[in-house]
């Protein structure tokens, strides 16, 4: 297998710092670019780069997409500020790129750009577990813990997490979780589609979630702990390893774990 | 040191036999009397018992302590059901007996009282541990979990070690618990004298609370665990062996616990 | 959806008990035998049940199968005793049936048979999750905890667990855990192809097992409580609606979960 | 209620680089010196400081704790390295000065030193709490968890809990914990006076510890969490504040705590 050559747009910010690091000790990747916003992206700036990985801001990020698949490249983004439209028309512009391809002599597969919203492992697998375990157990509530200078409550990953459990039950056919309570609803958290999240805000912890399912005699608990934000870098390799071989838009870093 | 008799009040009744047994099986102790609610309660029924242990029902369990101590006994009560009035009555009865006592010739402690409205150690010893810890941490919250059954949230035990966290805080002179929070306040709990209890519901579970302490780079969690009912039965023994050498009313496990 | 016709083996002991009240509860199932031991099983006996349910004991077991399957029935095993000569069997057995089965005029699919070491939902569910999620993480490591009677440390599903692991990680080529201690090699538990496996026994627990995964700045941790034996029932009702279309032998739950 | 004027030894130091920060940033103390290693220590180096704290170095710290005791100052040691008989010197040193105190007109208490092995507040207490508890228990065990570069285990803090467990139980005429188990003895830990220590090693994990305490149907579990150096802060400013009024040798942060 030849080495996947990898560009960093953001590379002079905190995440575009790690990532750079991290893809010069992964084995068979390579850095082959750093640019920061003063760069121009092109074919000449991106230096032959396979995949390129955007941490930069919201304003800038779409951009940075089209610009990079112009040039040929594979992108990885894990900036935030994505909605449908922009989506939309990264979908689209890969779409008209690859059909182009595939009209061609060039055998390779088709370009893909990975957005992932979150590129912690611990955080992607448990939801994605507790999604896929939903469906079995009459109860379902969600925990998430974090350091006291968040604003908002529940997290935006607990309430992903629990709209996924929502919809699992629903397809399944469940039942509400039973719940005789008639009194006391004044604590931080919310009711998201009927999954109960609460949130404990607690000095000294960075980014906790903590799933709880339950049956009669049994419970699992699928628990997942952020300390830092190195926590990232293992994701973001395999979001990178991934896109290579997978062309079109794929949104989360679930879809090109290997589950099975 | 001589045996403990011992009386048991609620014989038939699902404490009461549990009691009896625990009794039976324990070093130290002789079960002397099963009463119960047909049964007269005076010196000849107790069969000479030093300790009753009251498992019986709101509308007889004030009655029955002033029965025994007439009958010179000491008493343990699990009876939930008592008020101020009905606990100050008990304390003058047996400020009057012990009174009387001391004027004889009679050498032994005075008789006790110990109404203890919650036996299961891992709870009161939660409980305890939190108050005494909450004056070191700048963050505190409180978590209990029950069985889906349960009407009320949060747990009377949970509000319970929430206001004896807050009074410790307030004791040593705390700010509030950091909260940046703009968002989000609809979960199953409540804000007890500014510290947060989460009440989770779960089929499966049965009783547990963890208690929630964070500092800069630290946590300190505490967490109980209430399997079932026959986790009631070492702090009955507790109870029983130190009601009589504790002259006088003690409400709370906690006070004959020997922590020091 | 036609109903379910369901035989009990065992009905009189306490697996088999449960099962038949399960059944009976259960939406979308009838109970139409319960036999033991003294019974013969045969068409006449099992009055037509599309699925048998075995929880009997291991000297009785095969035999149990293959009459049921002669019979025409589908087979759901929970009794424990099985090794591969006897599953070599009941493979055999079902192959002939379902060949002459497909060579006739019969258009339903052929017979099946579920054997299941464990129908804890909970347990086979974090043993299936930690499993797939073990490529992703440098560390895994697992605690189990039982109550302090159990004579085998540690118990087979943290063993299994910890052997699925590892061959996860070898499928993966992941290097072994990093782990630089020098001394301290005493605990109870045992290395299971390099996947450290902790043994703690502990008075008032039943059955748990805690999955350890970790990466820098980060952990996943998925954890089953198994609090008395209701815990089995769900799972047995998963095996019994998806035996009757899944022809041939499967030996474990987890393979007629859907967790795709 | 004065200032406490504070000196700090190996100020440039990682540790005594925080402790000069916390001393800056708390309400009551004043920083007035920081001493490194080509400093020598005497009353005018100290520049009145009421409590010197050392976070030297072990080849230094007992000569640092006597010259701070002859310049008239209450020490706080949280360098590693001393012994029986190094604690010892310092405990004449304190005696011969108090009683000289005594005998004059000074009326302030007489000079103390604190030597605190760990000053995570959330560890201390976790042990403290886990001693105090032990004798209710009929079983305990201790988890402790750390990353994977720790060439010991089982840690120090979880050996010295265990062996705290283990006086607290032989006090109070336990019985050994319950143990049916008959195979199995190869797991990372060790036997600490009849407490099983159990050692988990995990990349992205810093310094943890649980004490799990079992009674039939119910459990007590005690867990700290350190996830970094920040966290001793808190407990550094306990022990300042507290020396001032607790003459003689102290060894252990406990010891100055309000746990009453």
């Amino acid at each position: 297998m030849t080495e996947i050559k990898v560009a960093v747009l953001g590379a002079a910010g905190r995440m575009g710092t790690q990532t750079c690091a991290a893809v010069e000790a992964a084995g068979g990747l390579s850095l082959v670019a750093r640019l920061d916003k003063d760069d121009v992206i092109d074919a000449g700036s991106l230096a032959g780069a396979d995949v390129v990985v955007d941490f930069t801001i919201p304003a800038t990020t779409e951009a940075n997409v089209h610009a990079a698949l112009d040039a040929g490249a594979h992108v990885v983004v894990g900036t935030t500020g994505w909605d449908d439209a922009s989506r939309g028309r990264v979908a689209e512009h890969l779409e008209r790129l690859n059909a182009a391809r595939a009209g061609g002599s060039d055998q390779t597969p088709g370009l893909g750009v990975l957005i992932a919203p979150n590129f912690g492992l611990s955080a992607v697998l448990a939801m994605t577990f507790a999604a896929k375990a939903a469906r079995y157990f009459e109860s379902a509530e969600v925990i998430e813990l974090h350091h006291p200078d968040k604003v908002d409550a529940p997290s935006g990953t607990a309430r992903h997490t629990a709209a996924a459990i929502s919809a699992a039950r629903a397809e399944a056919g469940l039942a509400p979780s039973p719940d005789a309570t008639e009194t006391g609803w004044e604590a931080r958290g919310a009711d998201v589609d009927g999954v109960r999240v609460h949130a404990v805000r607690l000095r000294g912890l960075v980014a906790h979630e903590e799933i709880l399912l339950g049956n009669p005699g049994e419970q699992l608990v699928i628990r997942q702990d952020s300390f830092d934000r190195s926590s990232f870098m293992p994701g973001v390799l395999v979001a990178v390893r991934a896109v290579v071989s997978r062309p079109g838009l794929t949104v989360g870093l679930e879809h090109v774990l290997d589950l099975a």
